[in-house]
């Protein structure tokens, strides 16, 4: 039996994250009344994802409810902020109750593994659509930002940019028999982690930060002339994992992670002066993120390999590309 | 030209909304950095409208713009709330520079008129669908619910309900020489007005509210339910217009009133003990809100003409009705 909307909201959506004493009124009014923290800035994000254009026709719902809410987290963590609320606006075809329930599994996963709330939304009839808007917090005036970078500060990527698109790639060829490498991959553009504790971690630490959605590449040079500066990648550092080069090659790989996007990955600079204290959290938290070059003056991202200046032709990922 | 995403964001969202000093970082980078006033909580509310769906195809742009914040800031009406801050997300099937600068403005026009500064969003490729979510302050703990009502307490709706409707009625038949009367309705439906001062102006005196957006028969119930109890609708009250009567004849204007939807009014109870408090705010701000019933005790909505007992087929809209 098809479901009603607002059985559907009930169904799927009063379930599907946190509980936090925070939300005065979640799911089920006109809107959610939330209660800020004091001493918090107060960090908005949105992204849409449209069958088709942000996935694959055909993706698994579980997917899809993970990444919606995945790259508005991953949103969050370029300003170093700590998720909390989360509000959902779903357009579908159908109430498709396997669809809603696979859907709604992703989302509630990511989102109870983050304490975010889901606090309310709209569901609607219409091409498969999804937007989320994630609310979330960061010490107040301390929010990392594209634009505090200088010329001499040292970029870091984390993760291994890339992978996302060479499992999107396997998406869109279809299901089949995969190997290990291959399932790895594919997770990697379904799956994508947030990388909240990193961000968090950076504050204080890091003077510019973006997440890399797009591809690294043009990320990048957001983030350089955001600051003012241009940008210098050194291509011997980026790093390709042994499940992307084995995958696709050395070119290939690098082609993927410079301009492959869907990685989610942050990419920051940090100053020469709190090298050390990076290095040293680094070390005590685990995290995985590799020094890929430096801002310098001028504008632009200029790529060398062993010191020889390289060309590439991608420069990211553009909705109405020219 | 085409432009790309980033002109396009650049060129139609950046000028689109008020400024406002506690936007600490607005549109550009990966997200939103705003400070909440102390004292007050939080109000989120989202809402999406798709093309075919919510507004016909080859709808004004302007009306788009205009509808897409005003549906948002009807719900924060609704909880009494004053809004602050907007998201917009945004999926084009192409980057029509004329249509961009239609919607444009109108969202600008509706978001200054309410000092709502346009904070961040996301533009993408896709069928035309636009969420916007809206950020307000309502004081602590005092934002406006659906379920506070009691009964005995005295129902309320705000302006002309079922104009909306007969205006959708006439942008489907599409455009003509409209005589006053018809360019009023179809107004109307095309650049509804969210009753802001009206919703503050309820904190401490309204028990319940809510906006009347599929309907006000439907919606009614939404809030009885939600208090608990039953409610009493007096047809012989509802404030039917002289043009949509005249427009529409009393059947079927009586029918839009009810099942139309669209409208964006609000429709509340107030305690017998707040009655008068109530009739002295609306003689000294002139509110046009007319009387129509009373909460009770039960469930559902009892339609009464002179007393007597109707029955009306239409529940409201349902956007996936079984």
């Amino acid at each position: 039996m098809a479901l009603g909307e607002f059985e559907l909201i009930d169904r799927f959506f009063r379930p599907a994250g946190a509980e936090r004493p925070d939300v005065v009124l979640g799911i089920g009014d006109d809107g959610a009344l939330l209660r800020p923290p004091p001493g918090f800035d107060l960090v908005a994000v949105t992204d849409m994802l449209n069958e088709g254009v942000h996935f694959p026709v055909g993706c698994a719902p579980e997917s899809i409810g993970h990444r919606a809410l995945a790259v508005n987290l991953s949103d969050v963590a370029a300003m170093g902020g700590t998720p909390a609320w989360a509000l959902l606006a779903l357009a579908l075809p159908s109430s498709d109750e396997a669809w809603l329930a696979g859907f709604g599994a992703g989302f509630a996963r990511l989102a109870r593994a983050h304490d975010v709330a889901l606090v309310g939304g709209d569901t609607t009839r219409g091409p498969l659509s999804v937007t989320v808007q994630v609310l979330g917090f960061v010490p107040q005036g301390q929010g990392l930002r594209r634009s505090g970078g200088q010329p001499g500060d040292v970029l870091f990527v984390s993760g291994w940019p890339g992978e996302a698109a060479a499992g999107l790639a396997l998406e869109l060829r279809g299901q089949g028999r995969d190997t290990a490498m291959e399932t790895r991959l594919r997770q990697r553009f379904l799956f994508p982690t947030p990388r909240l504790e990193l961000g968090r971690a950076l504050l204080g630490v890091a003077s510019a930060c973006l997440d890399v959605s797009d591809g690294l590449l043009g990320d990048l040079g957001k983030l350089a002339a955001a600051s003012g500066c241009g940008a210098l990648l050194e291509l011997e550092d980026l790093p390709l994992s042994a499940e992307l080069l084995a995958h696709a090659g050395g070119a290939r790989a690098t082609e993927l992670a410079l301009a492959g996007g869907d990685d989610y990955e942050l990419c920051f600079a940090v100053p020469p002066g709190r090298l050390a204290a990076w290095e040293a959290l680094r070390s005590a938290s685990g995290f995985v993120a590799q020094r890929i070059g430096r801002l310098q003056p001028g504008h632009g991202v200029e790529l060398r390999r062993a010191g020889v200046p390289e060309r590439f032709a991608h420069r990211g990922f553009d909705h109405f590309p020219h």
